[in-house]
């Protein structure tokens, strides 16, 4: 079938730091400049840029530098990731802290990261409210929270949209808080809605869809329906159960490569971006294995036959779903 | 704090039932008569009605019957479920079967349980769409499913609109499907909220939620930020993984308390269901404990300060909800 | 490398039977007879015997009829399980039922079940105790169960001894009981190393032990490790929530690759069974599609190099083992 | 009932520490000295003593202040633990590390906390293998593993034998690996009965053993019956998907009364140590919190008639568990 095969790749910054984790807060790994992340990346030619996080990769201190680097390494800045999640302020939560302070304080790190994007001529800004949640019963006003995180959404998209920035909604279910509110892919497009501007859409992380119970590829469908809202894709895998950030297809390989059908015939054409957390594995080698993994996907989808699978979807048959799989993708 | 405590109780029919599984199915118990079994849910006098399941419990032929019976036991026709997922022709879907004739069945069906609801004084019906979903990867359409999903919805709600009866949707992840479509809140609110009539809202049963992933009392909580669509309630407990349909707060019973807090402040007036399937306990014996427990929750959910749980809330403070648990739920 | 490419492949009679379910308690096929499931089964020239479930499958009174029918087929019986979990007598457990007649009649299935082994030169039973488990907190007396447990096993361990028949005791975490006591490989190796013959050892069925957590490949080494006690083999796949009994391989194909490489390892030579139950399939289809999966997993798996695989695992290497299964798996 | 009220209680260092994770590296809260967390621990009349964790803790160079304030403050060390997972040396194992250097700074680690817990009168040490697992398919050789583990135990229990201390070992399914190979209470009681050295035992975290799929009351029991292994309980709560470190009792309160119940019915007269991570909440209050529920539940334990539970555990009747509890545990 035709499909598109030129994919623009990227990764987080992250996968190429320390991987800290509660045991290990220094990382398992040896501290790198972000030069030196650049240039590494930089080797793996199907990279053509980077997900900057707020604070963590880029502020308004750096942000000359970062620019200056980027194009040294020919790398885009796809997307800057507003900073409402990694400060101590934030611990109880960004928008729905319960601390008009913090609150205040999460509406300029939003608009740091919009203004931020502007001058990295990045097209859009990642807002994922992962500190905004809840861990205990009776710990949270449901109503409140949800009413503010609208509003937010809503001031956010106003101030971008007078800079010409999108805003993507990140949504995962768990960690760091057992109960993140934009907990799945119909939670944010519910907001997306709700919200007056057309600037808002959905970023969909396969790995946080795996944990809040979804089918990627239906998920992909699902922006689609209701309103073409797909923004932007990360992509990586684990056992559904936490956000392990591991490679791509690495346990659900089938998922993965219905993902890009379904990526493909809605039209997707923005990056595919690595967000992984290679705690103990090499970064290079991750991002490498994953990146030809997904390239012979779609090499093998655009060897498929389409009237086959849409015979397949229209009989809604299992066997002959696996004897394709088999078929195609399988040596 | 002021609080409804007189909630009318029911239970499905199923609850009565010989409770049936792939192993034993035949059932784990002695059969008996709907007349048997509604005089012995008339035995606690708390159970005001029943949830009536089409073709299972009701259908055209036994009607008349069935309304006697209840009358006779002075029980409510609190819903009756539309017949979309126990007949053979619904293995592959419903409303989304491949196959065109059974989506007609499916149509048909839908409006037989309008018109009963009607014929027995029943407000509303309930719309589990509980065979339509998917196994496998490949093996749907996601878009045509969903499109044809909100298409049935909008015919049933005007079908019913014209006989004054609502549509509530149940929502399930899982069972019979391991992938069912409607399966959360969010995806019901979409739903509800996509079709142009006013008579569509959603049930929330609160093993399907936990299933779900959901925090009960936050899916209360978003049902009336998204349109006050809390149309119904089913009550029972799980251990979050499946839907063991076991004894209302069993297993988490804080949640509980929580969920009737936030039935509570979103004004939820509605009957309080059962919806258990006590394999291998006394139903009697298992509904009433359940209500016994309720009611006790509901009790005590009126001696606690309204102040103070609004200033935990406010605080967001674990340590203080736990303690005000404590205080005023154990002995 | 070197590996076993011609096990012995054979299914569940419950694979080509009606797949009921709650919903469907009648099933979602049409019902055949022994001998049309058994001539539709031996179409697949792979397979060459069969799980007999007692009372469903075989009972003394059908056992002649049953054991000609197998032999017109060329089919063996492969092993004999003993019904102690489809009776109604047995709802609340078996050998752990709270009334003694159960418990004695548990032990009288069990040996029947031998019996039967011995009448159809099957080498083994399989022992499931599916219905002894709990629901509650507060619900068993876990050390009494137990003990009657390890007690039950141990005697019949010994009448299966007397008649050279060997017990594969088989686990799963959940369902038809919310905990069944034998729930993970762990604990079915410590029973079957606690009794004093040694003619018991473990059945694993890769869907219950990813219920139960475990890595497939890692549950065969762990058998090996504790007393050399592989069996039996069950083959089906899921998604590690319940017991979807689906086709082998369609959602975590890395992980069969590995079970594979694990078994061989580990000299296992008995049957690959597939338990199956294709509840919306063609049980033909998903038999013969998954056994066409495993056959060219063991022929692609005879072309890796045997070194490559050993210095990746000596090196814990991730990357390079996600390499490995791209390049010999992968088309 | 006769039940033990009079536990010792006890929380680990970490409860009081900056609570970092990946998001917040550096914690979510302020740092504070050893003397200062263990004069804020001190204040709470009923904790008696403190887990120690190795180099975060306690070390060679600073045990003789540890020492010196832990009797400032009249609490004991009721353990160190090994620091077999804290050093980015043992990010791919400990025990079972690829590089030989790595596994033998295992060995000494433990024998270090071995010697640690002899100056610190602590009776024993816990070994948490928390690091010796893996992530990917063909990423372990499992047999090579677990005899390792096996092995490495063996040695450190002769060690600590000669200095007569005990060795307590800590399981848990996952993080900081997706699978951790000591992942369960059976893998754990199967290494304890395999070294020949009498002082081994298991520590029983109850949140570890949640996110295992273990019943918390039927764990303890089964150390009972597997050689009397209990040696150690940590005490918290969690949602069953991850080690969230919660307070005790705020989500499973009926299972943690259970495991108390067991506790007393097998003897335990070990300390009960809070084992929680309060990224967001006050540790004094959450620990204040967290002993006073137990204190409760003990109080009203000993208030139930045994006869009764005994008769309701005889009859594995989940409604009359169901209703003793309401009665003896809801206001």
């Amino acid at each position: 079938m035709e499909i598109k095969k030129d994919f623009e790749f990227g990764t987080t910054i992250a996968l190429w730091s320390q991987c800290p984790d509660r045991f290990l807060s220094q990382g398992y790994k040896k501290d790198t400049t972000f030069k030196e992340k650049m240039e590494l990346a930089s080797k793996i030619k199907d990279i053509r840029g980077v997900d900057l996080y707020g604070d963590w990769d880029v502020n308004p201190d750096n942000i000359d530098e970062v620019d200056k680097i980027l194009k040294q390494y020919n790398l885009k800045a796809f997307i800057v990731t507003a900073d409402v999640a990694s400060l101590p302020e934030f611990g109880k939560g960004s928008v729905t802290s319960p601390v008009k302070e913090h609150r205040d304080l999460a509406q300029e790190k939003i608009k740091e990261a919009i203004d931020m994007a502007k001058t990295l001529s990045s097209p859009m800004i990642n807002l994922w409210l992962g500190q905004d949640g809840y861990d205990y019963s009776f710990q949270a006003d449901y109503i409140w929270a949800w009413e503010s995180i609208i509003e937010s959404v809503e001031m956010a998209a106003e101030y971008a949209a007078a800079r010409d920035i999108k805003i993507a909604l990140e949504y995962k279910p768990r960690e760091p808080r057992t109960h993140i509110y934009t907990a799945n892919v119909d939670k944010m497009l519910a907001v997306a809605n709700r919200v007056s501007k057309d600037n808002v859409g959905v970023l969909i992380d396969t790995g946080h869809a795996y944990c809040a119970g979804e089918n990627i590829a239906e998920s992909v469908a699902l922006t689609k329906l209701f309103g073409d809202k797909l923004y932007y894709v990360h992509v990586n895998d684990n056992y559904k159960i936490w956000d392990d950030d591991m490679m791509a297809g690495a346990i659900h390989p089938f998922e993965l490569i219905e993902f890009f059908y379904w990526l493909n015939r809605c039209g997707y054409d923005g990056p595919i971006v690595l967000d992984m957390f290679p705690y103990r594995e090499d970064p290079f080698g991750a991002a490498k294995e994953s990146i030809e993994l997904i390239k012979r996907i779609l090499e093998l989808l655009s060897e498929v036959d389409e009237v086959e699978i849409e015979d397949i979807l229209k009989a809604q048959d299992g066997v002959r779903a696996m004897g394709m799989l088999r078929k195609y993708f399988v040596k």
